[in-house]
């Protein structure tokens, strides 16, 4: 918690710059002190830092206005959209503006035949979701939280489907975005492919708010699938499943989802759901295609299983089915937070290549048991993501120093093995620390000469990715 | 080709640096005229712009050393691959020094399980695949050339597949690049998805030398498909095998190549390959697959072009027929070349929405016919991405004059639908021109920014990209 010291505060700027905007803006800028604490950092551990106000845009020409205002007094400035993060990324721990992208929630373009959408920022996965039911089109990244779009790509959400589809990165076509200058830039033109100047898209993409605020977003859309497939198999060891994983890869099954449920988190969801699963480690798969295609993938994935001691292998196409054979999944979260009613869940998200995951669960597991700290595991298998779910008494400082020792353990393997301390979630303030370990001096240096390049005055979202 | 002015040479630290570089390198720097040109550009109509010297440093801990040393005395360095880029990113303005890869061709580590492959920068295309055929694992970017795969990501190089597998900048996972400060940077590790710091890997991919130089690569790979199916199929306009294309994409069917030639490439292909086909528009498929699933995908195929005018449509699934089904394409260069003996080819490469390309082939079409100039059509459809190879005789000013009109009619055009000037060539100095016009002044201002922050002596590929 060390990092989360505030910052030095620009009283002068961030009283001027308040008395400007609130002239300009009048009820659009509030500053209640529950509505300022609730755009502060709320999930998770991380020390709630309250920005002074909240305001809320409703054009890219008023965020420019808006930055201009700031830039000209300093004022720090954090994007928000709904608050979903889980590092800190919208703390102010240097006070100043939030900027609330809720009223920025138009669908301003569907174009069905490029399979694209242009968006605001503020649109949420499942509103884009809604509006495009009747297009037979859809937009695949899924996160869990009904995230704001603008938000996901600012921290380069993914999710479950991103096996198949992609994370962020891969699904953003181009953006708008209003740099610190004021400055409005468009990242690309909205072909599907392009090879004009440097990627602003995917510089953009993951960047938090450090360098830009995203004021309108060009999104790739999927077409629905013609059928769809679910299937489940247990394993006698996490081992077992993982080799599964690289046959089915190998072999070229396209798969759409592959999730892993640790041997506790399937005891927790057979208690919370009634279920009867054996509790080993569990793989549930789901396969986007034709009629023919998911029941030959599926039937694929049942011959491989069966090569790696895979038991108890299920599948159907029927929808209500599906829903039945993934009522595990999709109830991971509540039945891990029901294992210690109470507790905090905090969620670690390392990410390493898929031949080290065996080895990486299987060190985790044996991890958490040395130091007493109960954390089921749920994990984007493909992606050699996995989540581990912290239940933590925040009464007791012992088991959260415990729980933060394991957290940069878990950083440091990952690392070790060539991964990533954050395959999804970003890192705002909670993960600044292992940024450099990871990644080194070197790359430091570079995103730091880009912030300064483009951020000279650093007013967007200070005290983030170690920036 | 005012563009092509020579740049301010800075002499004194040219030759200072060369003795410097020859007392350390000896015979590894080459300074005889033929070498040089040789490393200037030799394709298509810019004009050549030797660099002062070549080397060809054998390490990373070489290339820091090179960098140094020409960073003292501010002399230009220029990457070169293989050299077949068109838009003269390998010239040297300023002159400076040629960076050669050719010695840096090491294939360093296949991890299979992991589906990845890390590399040095000379390895071409096709000597992955030669090195990865008995691990049924392949390495899928095809730009026609054999390229080197460094210079593929410096310029984020696409070709056929990309419609199924992406462009340079989905496959690769990480590089290693040195900085103008000599600094190298790990842009990633080698996870499949990672939320961890600003996207460098996107950033170097298709930067074209002005960043960093690429000495190291981890590169996706893909399983060789189970399964391959080929189809052909005819039409009466572009229009109408642009709607099949998009129903295509709508309907869900998994294409892995999808090319388009027109009328008079047909004609071109029947005249140089002894060919039959109808000299109507004419679309070549390609789907990779399950033995079932690639029948299953080429049939589907054949009913949506039904739906839109198709005749004639051919499917196989075997090896010899889909050569022979696929020759046109494979001949389509030689025998556009062939339309008109002597010329000189230059290829045109613009990329817009799928829904605006029948509209934007028709316009170009109509403006050649206009111009009089003779250039046959190929288009990557799928990604919305065409090339005309104009067909000019280089001893007839007016010819070359209309030819440059055109090039530049072209790029407003597509600019115009959204669409960019480059698909997949890149900007170098020969689109310099059209990249403002494309992305605007703050686009510019940003990669300004980022040019500055990185390389504040611009001696990284100066003068191109506009940067």
């Amino acid at each position: 918690m060390a990092l989360l010291a505030d910052l030095p505060r620009n009283e002068d700027g961030i009283a001027t710059a308040l008395a400007v905007l609130t002239q300009a803006y009048g009820p659009r800028v509030e500053t209640g002190q529950s509505l300022r604490e609730q755009h502060g950092h709320t999930t998770t551990w991380l020390r709630n830092q309250p920005p002074d106000a909240v305001i809320f845009p409703q054009s890219t020409e008023e965020v420019q206005d808006i930055v201009r205002i700031c830039a000209t007094h300093r004022v720090p400035i954090i994007p928000f959209g709904t608050g979903t993060s889980l590092e800190g990324h919208v703390n102010a721990p240097a006070g100043g503006i939030s900027l609330d992208f809720s009223q920025m929630d138009a669908i301003l373009a569907v174009h069905a035949e490029d399979m694209d959408v242009v968006i605001q920022p503020g649109v949420t996965r499942k509103a884009l979701n809604t509006h495009l039911r009747d297009t037979g089109l859809f937009f695949p990244i899924d996160p869990g939280a009904d995230a704001s779009l603008g938000g996901m790509a600012a921290t380069r959400a993914s999710g479950t489907c991103a096996v198949r589809y992609g994370t962020m990165k891969d699904n953003v076509l181009a953006l708008k975005a209003v740099l610190p200058s004021g400055e409005v830039v468009n990242t690309a033109a909205r072909a599907r492919k392009t090879s004009a100047g440097y990627d602003l898209t995917r510089l953009m993409v993951g960047s938090e708010g450090t360098l830009g605020l995203i004021t309108e977003l060009t999104l790739k859309l999927q077409g629905i699938p013609e059928a769809t497939s679910a299937a489940t198999c247990s394993f006698p060891t996490v081992e077992d499943a993982c080799n599964a994983v690289i046959a089915c890869f190998q072999y070229g099954v396209p798969v759409a989802r592959i999730e892993l449920l640790n041997a506790l988190q399937v005891r927790a969801c057979n208690s919370y759901s009634k279920l009867t699963l054996p509790e080993t480690p569990l793989l549930l798969l789901e396969f986007h295609g034709s009629d023919t295609g998911v029941t030959e993938q599926a039937e694929a994935f049942g011959e491989l299983a069966a090569d790696h001691g895979g038991t108890g292998f299920t599948f159907t196409t029927r929808e209500e089915d599906r829903t039945r054979l993934w009522q595990a999944r999709h109830d991971a979260y509540w039945a891990a937070l029901q294992l210690r009613p109470g507790a905090q869940g905090i969620s670690t998200d390392v990410c390493v290549p898929l031949s080290r995951l065996a080895d990486c669960v299987a060190q985790t597991e044996a991890k958490l048991a040395e130091l007493d700290l109960k954390a089921p595991i749920v994990g984007h298998v493909g992606d050699g993501n996995f989540h581990t779910l912290l239940l933590v008494d925040m009464e007791n400082p012992s088991e959260i120093a415990r729980a933060e020792g394991y957290v940069g353990w878990l950083a440091d393997l990952a690392i070790s093995m060539d991964g990533t301390c954050t395959g999804e979630h970003g890192i705002g303030q909670g993960k600044a620390k292992y940024l450099e370990r990871e990644l080194g001096a070197g790359a430091m240096a570079m995103m730091a000469a880009i912030k300064r390049g483009i951020d000279p005055d650093n007013i967007f979202n200070p005290g983030k990715m170690n920036l």
